[in-house]
């Protein structure tokens, strides 16, 4: 089971569907986390579980138990609007945990992804690794220290990602391993 | 200058921003392809040109020229219509050149994605090369004919992914070269 959380530091949980980026302040980018960590053509990846942290919320995508997935932005939004209001769709979870509680709990090797990183093509890569990432905004002060004493730190490429490619080049880096 | 053209069998040019799956049947795969062909975090990649063949009209990206290019799929599309509306933004040109002379005119070396093709790693890669990309539903047979005659059969991954994310996963095997 590979765990991908993803942290924002913007996102809100009250967004117009037709504004995700300016009313959700960047919730776009974690309706495309979604798409990316469980779109596959024609089919979901089963063996993935996704954390999305904002606003003082955790959802939790479960792949084998998702219902009602759509790969567009939009479609995802409205799965996330739906569990944000206590009418979650099979297999979406959410919570007040905050994200180091999030990250502790994974009981998984951590990898957390910088520039500034060691190469992935370096790393013995295992499916039951927790990938982390940032949003537009990085890491802030507090989760990158933690992140420093807990986890180990990757570079996926020479250029600085969105998170959603991100979760991308990992799936390419662990299917092809 | 890398290449990309991605070929819908079934997007229209007429759509809902509410409804992009369906009302513009999966023209948010091709919004996506937009996305990942170009965003950076903070970013644009200049040396990139995108076609998007669908619906009898082809349009063209062309990155060191863009502006107003945002990564969501609603700003997208809205970029989309108004170039078919006939009032583009800065780097986005319609013409009704078929899928097959876009093909023709790249003057390229063209790499199609198959997963039945070689695998990637094998492949010697340059910057000036042309990515070609089926929707869904594959390439039609009259398509892969001449794809089979004039280019080469390359795999990039054991799953069969989304068309957005083969260009994610083409990207990062390039910025690595």
């Amino acid at each position: 089971m590979v765990v991908f959380i993803v942290k924002s530091n913007t996102a809100k949980t009250k967004f117009l569907l037709k504004d995700l980026p300016g009313s959700g302040k960047r919730i776009d980018i974690l309706c495309r986390c979604v798409n990316s960590a469980f779109c596959l053509s024609h089919d979901i990846r089963k063996d993935v579980i996704l954390y999305l942290c904002f606003a003082g919320k955790t959802i939790k995508f479960v792949g084998k138990e998702l219902k009602h997935l759509t790969p567009d932005e939009r479609g995802i939004a409205i799965l996330i609007r739906k569990a944000l209001e206590g009418n979650p769709t099979p297999g979406v979870y959410v919570s007040e945990k905050s994200f180091q509680d999030t990250l502790l709990e994974s009981g998984k090797e951590i990898i957390y992804l910088d520039e500034r990183g060691e190469d992935i093509s370096h790393l013995k890569l295992k499916k039951d690794m927790c990938f982390v990432l940032g949003d537009h905004l990085g890491f802030d002060r507090e989760d990158q220290k933690i992140l420093e004493k807990i986890g180990k730190k990757i570079s996926i490429s020479p250029k600085i990602l969105h998170a959603d490619h991100c979760i991308i080049v990992v799936h390419n880096f662990l299917d092809r391993s």
